[in-house]
């Protein structure tokens, strides 16, 4: 049977990329495979494999940032630890919607949160000798994976939805017990299931943290993007956002520019290192860089060493968009709500061509809508079609995703974003499940 | 005797930033010393230390990142290869100013030369278990040693000065013959000394690198900054700037920004890789990414975990600002001259007051103006003040430079920069010195 997209467009991409079995294909691979097929077809792909911002730029950024190139900071390197502006806003910008006090100087610019991650992997894994590997909560990023492997580092995980409430303290007890591990890393909302850790659990792992002096990553690429509570997301008031910095001194904090304000592009991140843990010592970083606090070893040694710090205008954009937040004039949850309505319309259309949500439940309720999602596709048997297998199918049909393999799941299915996806694409998707649902289901 | 900045300022300072040595700082933490004197004295340094451009940014390059704002790129994640008309840009750039050919596929942008470098030890110290030392040939940027460190990797230096012309072939055969070393990195011109490799050097270079088989990084930061020598930096016509590139295929040359057209504040280079090394398999890469080609993990792998990208809008600013230097529209040469005339200034000032250049001469000429030049001071006894030392006393009468010790001289000296000094700061920069001198002289 005819496919929307040759095979043969899909296969010869993939083998002159080196990619054999899309499991193991990074998410830029996947990206490019498609591009190409785009280019030989003229047939656009419905994209859910890249969170990439549908939204335009926050306008805020943009004329801050223009603003600052008239001024001349193009031709001045930026200090390392970051404008004066941008920590000070980032440290309200904390407050505000996280009620958790860090100091302005405690706030770090990074070349978004890729950039914060992997210094942060680097310096946590310098901090001693035995802690080498980096405990994943998972479903996660595969590119955070990836830094590890990049960087010779050991990898441990488990995967959340197995181990909700009360079960998470006897597992991360069971990992951290050994006294290998030198950071804990996960996204809340989870990318890519969108569970949402309750407080409860956030409670847990600073606890766990705090006993096994441990480092925390608190990546919050999709800070209040839990569209289910109402009231996140507005300056100074309750409720706030979900956050381990209530229960541990033992935490860094990345809020990245590229989702909550649609600025991707520009690679901005603040990492926001607790005040206690960016001033304490370390022997292991003194003999080996004569600097001997965490914070400054991030900034001076890591975040030097890697790019010489952040893109000078961008930090002017970071630190108005910031500021134009706290002040309530900049309602940017609004905006990015967006997703949560087309992430809801695309699982409709794929509930209904024969698809399933793959994690679906979040401990007692639902997930909730947001950037990405995740689903499968069961055989005529009734068990769910390999992930690998179906990426590879779907892409005939101009669809694209990622493999939930790569995120550190051991479920058979995609990650897919609904962040890019345009109102005339609805109607083609459904016809394209349809189609592919066809060709399957018998 | 009293000093322009009281002695407890500067020394309070270094020790809560732990500097006991300033052999061991880094430029950025005697910057902090710097600023932090400023601020407590009111008193205004002869910045020395740091490369920052004293010109005012490209203006095509503002111009153009302007409009890419106003067409919203910042939302859109850029390409990890690079848009493509930067890839283009840059490709005819090599070609038009050093006469080699590098297909666009194989110019890929990057935060500035410091993520440049980073990814390509990371990526060269990969290829091969054994190969596990950088080769530098010094005096050097210190940073480019600091990665090192925070990698883990080995160091092997020469200084350059003492291993010119035909000797210099037999001392890169003492260190290739023991099969460790991954890469090799220079800077042409030489930062800090200004001495110029010559094309025979550079060819005994790009033979060396084939016949050992390892990896040229040629740091091209001051490209056609050899004021010596008329006519480089006008397009498609000789003289070309001086490149290893001419000599062997084993070779990344990496085109910043910063220094030719007074962007470091934005952090873009671009780096140009040999057709054949980019497309080159090496079986440890596939084996560790699924990726084989030299190019393809150096932005896939690398550059992707380490920052996704480049930001967006400051590509079409390179793009813009090498393209109009390529059609003979911008005259970036004619701008940075400035550098030669205040570097010879200074040099001037430098000789009436008791200094001297550390090094002075180029083989059998005298080194040539530039970005950087090195100086010392004697004592009576006619022995050389220790560099740590030198620094720490000029401290104290407001003019500041890094000492020559951490760019791997065994000199004692310092590295000054003529870039950030203004018209009525000679002036200051002579009466300084010669409170210095008389301070000294007995």
């Amino acid at each position: 049977m005819d496919t929307l997209i040759p095979r043969q467009v899909i296969d010869d991409f993939l083998s002159e990329m080196e990619v054999t079995d899309l499991n193991r294909a990074s998410i830029r691979q996947v990206l490019m495979t498609v591009w190409n097929a785009e280019n030989v077809t003229g047939k656009e792909f419905i994209h859910l494999e890249m969170g990439m911002p549908g939204l335009p730029p926050s306008a805020i950024g943009v004329e801050a940032q223009k603003v600052a190139l008239d001024r001349g900071v193009p031709s001045i390197y930026p200090d390392i630890t970051g404008i004066a502006d941008l920590r000070t806003q980032a440290s309200r910008f904390v407050k505000a919607f996280l009620n958790t006090d860090i100091e302005a100087k405690h706030c770090t610019p990074t070349c978004g949160t890729m950039q914060g991650t992997f210094a942060a992997f680097m310096l946590c894994s310098q901090l001693c000798p035995e802690r080498d590997t980096i405990l994943y909560i998972d479903p996660g990023f595969p590119v955070q994976k990836m830094q590890a492997s990049v960087l010779g580092l050991k990898k441990a995980s488990f995967d959340l939805a197995d181990n909700r409430g009360e079960k998470l303290r006897d597992t991360l007890e069971g990992f951290l017990s050994k006294g290998n591990i030198c950071c804990i890393i996960y996204s809340n909302p989870n990318n890519p299931t969108w569970m949402c850790l309750t407080e409860g659990e956030l409670q847990i792992i600073g606890e766990m943290a705090t006993k096994y002096d441990t480092v925390i990553v608190e990546d919050l690429a999709y800070f209040t993007m839990d569209f289910r509570r109402d009231g996140l997301g507005i300056p100074w008031q309750p409720p706030y956002q979900a956050t381990v910095s209530r229960y541990t001194d033992n935490y860094m904090m990345m809020l990245s520019a590229s989702k909550i304000f649609s600025y991707a592009g520009e690679r901005i991140s603040v990492a926001c290192i607790s005040d206690k843990l960016y001033e304490r010592s370390f022997e292991a970083l003194r003999s080996r860089y004569g600097i001997s606090r965490f914070g400054a070893a991030y900034a001076f040694v890591m975040l030097y060493t890697m790019s010489s710090g952040v893109t000078h205008s961008v930090q002017y954009a970071m630190a108005a968009m910031m500021k134009a937040a706290v002040d309530g004039k900049y309602n940017f949850r609004e905006d990015i709500r967006l997703y949560e309505r087309n992430t809801r319309r695309i699982k409709e259309i794929m509930l209904k061509n024969g698809f399933n949500i793959t994690y679906d439940k979040d401990i007692d309720e639902p997930v909730g809508g947001g950037f990405f999602f995740t689903f499968g596709y069961n055989l005529p048997d009734g068990t769910p079609m390999e992930g690998g297998q179906l990426l590879h199918e779907l892409l005939y049909y101009g669809v694209s995703g990622i493999v939930l393999s790569s995120t550190g799941s051991a479920r058979q299915g995609l990650r897919g974003s609904s962040s890019y996806i345009r109102e005339d694409q609805f109607a083609v998707l459904d016809e394209r499940l349809r189609l592919f649902n066809e060709a399957h289901k018998f």
